[in-house]
């Protein structure tokens, strides 16, 4: 305060009021008002550099004000914006402000959403880290439909045909064989043929697996722990994103509450998307569904050993919608061989790590978009996605 | 000491001796040795949990073993390993390692890579979290040729032709205009048409970007904080795998040597491998080349301000192999106009950034693989990635 001080931004808001003028100057910290006695002719995200006098207002944002400022301009707009920064909520339509990404995601209100994002990142690892996970890095490139089979993406792979790697699953499943505990965060492909507002054709997944498991309720606990941390982190490192987005952060209880599918009162063999929000609603805003039919999960699910047609498994729900799933694995040889029966052949590689033994274990994905969507109460996962590629969406 | 202990992990090896018998355990932090007055038949990778009494011995790897004990059987391996992992170094050549990589990277040695390849991964983000840069998720499946436009490997995407991204490198631009100072560590992906010990199909790229710098030096030293984040993280978070790989770290200086490309002596446009190895040598392990001609940088380069057939960008050398490229960029509108001429269509989303307002800036891009590589001494980089990808691998 009273000192001389420089800035360099972009102008966020520049008009006159009377004989004085005032220009708003915005960077990855907030906003800083600059006085001048004479209006400039700064059209909105014009970059500068302004070096002024650092005086008290009250008024002012962040409560200082720069005085006795002088410009220089590092780079001119060809045209002013199409979009209003200086309203708090942009008024486009989503459509127009994914058209607009590149200077749409701009505005602090949209920005806010993906310091979240990067937040509950650098949660996600630090708790792993902390627990003894080894980072990996598995290819996107895969030689064969795994997992489920359906909605791949093909590649041209030097005249051969490969696809997009719908997960890490199988990867993350033969290094438990290496590390004991792995975590990968990464995109994931889906060639997913419906457009609604929880699916994306591509997203970040947020795995993790480990060995020498009970069943999968010890996967869950860690799970509770990464959700705590991923919480922790968002409140500690994303404070004014916090803020600004006026967010109330769950408070992640020492267990986080399970629910038997079986006691669930759902007829079918998996959840609807309005079982999810009447199921937080009833019993909590973090929940664990568990014990899926076996029906609807994949091959290398493990099996409730008492009632095997229900599984080893589980979802998480977050305010009424499904943000991770997992369960323990299948980890004996013959038992792959069985689930598999005649179809083993392009699952050769991952066959090998189950033939030279391996220990019980389980794992989870969490979608990292679908996570900050219910944190910052968005009800689509565009909102929360930087670029987002659909069935109609391939640029910018 | 003196107590019962329990430890669980895979049968490393197990060997009879007259009276006793030793089985080895390995689990993810080393392995222990336990000690049998009677033989039993585990074969190598059979999962095991073992309770015993721990005792000091000088002769026990740790210095200690565990005698009276009671194992109990996890898994058991369908058939004994192909690779005998109680060899201090295996023997199999590279393809045959990489053939078996479910069970090969299980050997201490093998594993202890890719301890390195985390440990490196988290020393980037921690050093650029420090200078308070934002870590973001781009997407891999884009609409148009970018960048260079060559090596691109081609999806069917709902119908229509899309490509697998080379690099961030556009995206990472056109959010330093939201966030000033951005990072992104995730796939990349070249249709690599030659086979070399330096290339892959699919690597890590270790991805940055900054805004408000004066030119290419001050990425540069931002790249030198990075590495010496690196190498610290290295020698804290993964000091047994630099003990057992003998490594000999580097000593990052305070800043990094850089020769410009007009003293190197080189006549041609770009370094040759000898020159890369020879300027080490000549220089220093670390050593940075600046200023290589327009003629061999892409389109968003900064040319030199007083020689503009030179660029404000450079390269990372590391014992004689590139494994870093940056330098400044473009960041005036009417400059991309000019460079692009009439092929603009294709970046659109990306000229948008700069038609509203963007800030002198630039970056690098280091390659995981090769950083590792260069560390462990390795020549392959095919060494260093855990499932690698190139013109004749699609597998495991």
């Amino acid at each position: 305060m009273g000192k001389r001080v420089s800035l360099a931004g972009w102008v966020h808001a520049n008009r006159a009021l009377g004989a004085v003028s005032f220009v708003v100057v915005r960077d990855r910290c907030g906003i800083a008002q600059v006085v001048l006695s004479e209006s400039l002719a700064l059209v909105p995200e014009t970059v500068v550099e302004v070096e002024g006098d650092a005086i008290a207002s009250a008024q002012a944002p962040g409560g200082v004000e720069l005085h006795d400022p002088s410009f220089h301009v590092l780079a001119e707009p060809a045209e002013p914006p199409p979009i209003e920064m200086r309203r708090p909520v942009p008024k486009e339509t989503l459509p127009t402000m994914l058209d607009l990404a590149p200077v749409a995601l701009r505005h602090p209100q949209r920005r806010a959403r993906f310091e979240i994002a990067a937040a509950s990142l650098h949660g996600f690892r630090a708790t792993l880290d902390e627990l003894g996970f080894t980072e990996i890095s598995t290819p996107k490139i895969v030689a064969s439909a795994t997992e489920t089979g359906a909605n791949l993406f093909s590649v041209d792979y030097f005249g051969r045909r490969a696809f997009l790697a719908q997960s890490p699953q199988l990867y993350k499943q033969m290094l438990v064989g290496v590390f004991e505990r792995v975590y990968e965060t990464g995109p994931v492909f889906r060639a997913e043929p419906h457009d609604t507002a929880r699916h994306l054709a591509e997203y970040t997944s947020l795995d993790a697996e480990l060995a020498f498991v009970r069943d999968h309720f010890d996967v869950m606990a860690i799970v509770r722990e990464v959700i705590a941390g991923m919480v922790r982190a968002v409140r500690e490192r994303a404070a004014p994103a916090v803020e600004l987005l006026e967010l109330e952060l769950p408070e992640v209880p020492s267990e986080i509450p399970a629910v038997h599918f079986a006691d669930t009162g759902v007829e079918d063999v998996d959840l609807a998307p309005a079982d999810e929000r009447r199921l937080c609603e009833e019993r909590g805003a973090l929940l664990f569904v568990t014990g899926y039919p076996m029906a609807k999960r994949p091959f290398y699910t493990h099996p409730e050993p008492d009632r095997p047609h229900y599984s080893n498994s589980f979802d998480l729900l977050f305010r009424g919608l499904e943000i991770a799933t997992g369960g323990q694995r299948l980890h004996r040889y013959g038992d792959y061989v069985a689930a598999l029966g005649d179809k083993t052949d392009p699952y050769d590689a991952y066959l090998q790590a189950f033939r030279y033994g391996m220990p019980p274990h389980g794992g989870f994905a969490l979608g990292l978009e679908r996570w900050v969507a219910r944190l910052i109460g968005a009800h689509n996962v565009r909102e929360t996605t930087l670029f987002p590629r659909d069935l109609n969406r391939l640029t910018p």
